[in-house]
């Protein structure tokens, strides 16, 4: 698949270099062509690895992934605007604001979600909130983490959420361990559920922290 | 250990029976003694049982339980005040409004929660988060969510912490599934993850849902 990912940073190159391993051709997109770090990384990824604009990255692309960081994400999604229309568009950004220090605050939080905005924003995108409740190792290597532990998707378009939980798949998350949270307004409780990882990342000293759901019949 | 418990729904209801099973002393407290349900609750569950007002139950008790609906608790502790000092406080409430539907809402996140509101209002208290992030019945009786799975304390006063650990044991939860995240802030990640939890309950239909903490060594 021609995938743009949108962002140049730790969890941009972490995700496309992905992607590249598993066969996709990859744009990473960036605010303009150009990008230092861009250049870098599709310098070292072989021929199916790309760099451009982030308006350059969405128009050739059959999938996007938001992986700016989330303060900035509405603004940066804004300059590939046209050909965002009808693609499935995988935000696994968070909204955190770190001028506070650590551990960061939300920049939106409780009554709406970066995911939402974004839907919002680009109506004919096709928004799944994904992978943005573990760090950017795991999301594309869910073994760093020991034993069972789970992922979670939503969006409004539901074909759209099957490719994303097949993309999921393909970095080894099992199907049952992908759980649809619904709409896309389910992204104000994945984004707020950062908070509580940033504080087990603290307590536990590494990021390959993750959670189960565990649950009763009753 | 003589304990007030603070609200007469049904997360006061299902704590304070499940003290007076442990062989506690058990007040009650309401808004005013004589409340219908605290009265109720009083006469079925044995001598060990009382009832009265927010400030009668605490000025009497070694431990303090907050179970009064969030949105209302910082109120309903004003009445208390006096008898609040030095004491343990467990707070287990959530800052939920449901005035615009299903799900709710927080009346507080983000950069403050109810856990840090009460410790500031009673500076004297010895302030503990803990058991919010799970319908009561499972709070005192873990194993209705099969197989491990984790809670969560936070609170300044170390030895307070130790105390409701303690506590959490005697409910059934073993040490190693109370998991210590640092001092009161922390109660900031332990109430947002419930809007997490709240899509959880929703998506699988059952409250006997809860999360396991698992984590590499890296």
């Amino acid at each position: 698949m021609r995938i743009a990912v949108l962002g140049t940073g730790m969890v941009g190159q972490v995700i496309a270099s992905k992607l590249i391993s598993l066969g996709h051709q990859v744009t990473m997109g960036a605010r303009e062509a150009g990008n230092e770090k861009a250049v870098a990384w599709a310098g070292t990824h072989g021929a199916g690895a790309r760099e451009g604009s982030f308006a350059d990255a969405v128009a050739g692309a059959e999938m996007v992934i938001n992986a700016t960081s989330g303060a900035h994400s509405l603004e940066a999604l804004e300059q590939a605007r046209e050909g965002l229309a009808g693609k499935v568009l995988v935000d696994v950004a968070n909204p955190l604001d770190f001028s506070g220090g650590f551990p960061p605050t939300f920049t939106v939080a409780n009554t709406d979600s970066l995911g939402e905005q974004i839907q919002r924003a680009f109506p004919g995108a096709r928004v799944v909130k994904a992978l943005n409740t573990v760090n950017c190792d795991v999301m594309v290597e869910p073994s760093r983490v020991p034993g069972r532990h789970d992922t979670f998707v939503c969006g409004d378009d539901e074909a759209a959420k099957a490719e994303v939980t097949a993309l999921l798949e393909s970095f080894g998350w099992p199907a049952d361990a992908v759980i649809d949270l619904g709409d896309i307004s389910a992204a104000r409780a994945l984004e707020m559920y950062v908070a509580l990882w940033l504080r087990l990342f603290t307590r536990f000293g590494t990021p390959a922290v993750s959670i189960a759901v565990v649950r009763g019949s009753e």
